[in-house]
């Protein structure tokens, strides 16, 4: 109380009436007291200075899943970060929107933390404004959200990469096979993705037509499935760009149980350079994933040391292999 | 502070040097005011939890790193066990045999957790009697150390099962890929799968052949030249038995690269089912990895609760697909 009383230059009994919720103080100063006590809550928690010298030397991370490439990817880069500094991590994994929206609410990891890293998915204003009032660092992982810094990879330069590539070879008729969560969510990096693949189309004169663009959950089912529809076309396309790897591996697989041959039938382009891609012949966006964590664990520090460090966009390369090529 | 000193009768200054730690008030005193601040609210440090005596509601998890599919899936399982019952799961990564000597030196963990998942490497005796120092319940995956349940599946049926299928199929020259940890560090995995392939091919009349068993470092390259080495041999085995689907996922790699086809000309059989082993088609050994962290949780419940539960082994089965075939 002293420390929060000092910091906003208002009396000791100011705070403890705003903080008790007991009346002669203005809902404004109740307001900007209960902020600074949040803020300041892991330097002036009686107990936790007294025991463990103020900080918790945890940071909260949660993903949906942690058996997924890109998750696991990002958790390594984030762990060996912040262990190096002699930080702890604590792992939440929060598939369902339910999941979610009970976390968001109830904020069980308060006092448990000092800081939270989100990597990576959607916050509703919400769920924003409730990690907002724990007053800790937040760092968020391929999402934009106000007020958090973030890391990311610029997704509408890297799906103009993929398109670019096979429009420069030639091929017109690009599908896109775009992606949702389990629960049918669309991530901002899919949105992007569809932008940069409809902007790349543009400026080479193409028309984007939604009928090439197909939506199916994330993964290798969703991708089989996506590449089933696009064959029962009868006008299917030449090429696919492909929302990420995992999904292209999908299409690649419904191609060779149709028979047809990649790259002289279809040309597949995608996203991420999964370990799998390069086995598997596939073009690819690499992005920088286990990059993505160490950055989000610096964000972190750099959060911690009370600085307020900008949000960083990682670069992206195409890594061209077999599975695409000049159209005739 | 305030309720705190009137349930127990103290002025508030004593409450506040009790809980800052400050001089002036009895450690008995200040023990009280702790349990008495930690009764009354659910705003209190972990740390000060566990000091008087409460637990911390969290478990710390080893693993050797996390971007790798059977260790992710194994935390999976763990952690959505864990958290349906409320406790947090520590993750921790120790991918170096000098990162795992530190940590069971220093114990950074002594008083954070409640109990302690490995999942999984090797642990000698100085590690376990650390870990045993500790008093915390250890659960141990795919490893067998004295002292700690742990959950595992029977590698040496499981190696039985994949070598059988090659012998029933009529192949005679069947190589096995061994593996060990980057560092050169083989697994209790490694060895049981190693016996479990002489004692099918003794079984079968077939005199094991040292030289037809190759020891690499775990994972797709591993498998890769494990194979390239194979097939510089003069008399090239018929049939390989690989340590993991990864290590297969090499190997066929490099039959693919080498212009053979499989099965035609090789037949490839595992241990695993990850994900990518029905995309490419191979035989494998499944072992039920997210179940085995959802069991480690329940070894850990169990043990939290006060009873000394049994190690538990899973059972594995053979998913035959088409990367093996009989011998003309």
């Amino acid at each position: 109380m002293h420390d929060v009383a000092q910091r906003l230059g208002v009396s000791i009994s100011t705070v403890s009436r705003a903080l008790r919720g007991q009346p002669g103080v203005s809902e404004k100063m109740r307001q900007r007291v209960l902020a600074q006590a949040e803020a300041m809550s892991y330097v002036v928690s009686p107990a936790a200075s007294s025991l463990s010298g103020g900080a918790t030397g945890r940071v909260g991370v949660l993903v949906p899943q942690i058996d997924v490439w890109f998750y696991s990817s990002v958790v390594a880069g984030i762990e060996s970060r912040l262990r190096a500094e002699g930080l702890d991590v604590q792992l939440c994994c929060l598939p369902t929107t339910r999941e979610r929206f009970d976390f968001f609410e109830r904020l069980p990891l308060r006092r448990k933390v000092d800081a939270l890293v989100v990597a990576s998915f959607p916050l509703d204003e919400r769920a924003r404004t409730r990690l907002e009032s724990m007053g800790l660092p937040v760092v968020v992982v391929e999402e934009e959200v106000e007020g958090f810094p973030g890391v990311r990879i610029d997704d509408r330069v890297a799906a103009t990469m993929a398109v670019e590539h096979l429009l420069r070879a030639g091929h017109r008729r690009i599908a896109m096979i775009r992606t949702s969560d389990p629960e049918g969510r669309v991530w901002a990096a899919d949105i992007a993705r569809l932008d940069g693949y409809r902007a790349a189309l543009s400026a080479h004169g193409v028309i984007p037509d939604d009928d090439q663009v197909i939506k199916v959950p994330w993964g290798i089912e969703g991708g089989a499935s996506a590449m089933e529809v696009l064959l029962s076309r009868p006008d299917p396309p030449t090429a696919v760009f492909c929302f990420s790897d995992e999904v292209a591996i999908g299409a690649l697989r419904t191609l060779r149980r149709a028979g047809l041959s990649v790259p002289a039938e279809m040309s597949v382009v995608a996203v991420d350079d999964h370990p799998m891609a390069e086995l598997m012949d596939l073009t690819t966006v690499r992005q920088p994933v286990h990059e993505m964590g160490t950055t989000a664990a610096e964000l972190v520090l750099s959060m911690l040391r009370g600085e307020e460090p900008e949000s960083v966009v990682l670069p992206t390369r195409l890594v061209i292999r077999h599975s695409t090529r000049r159209l005739d």
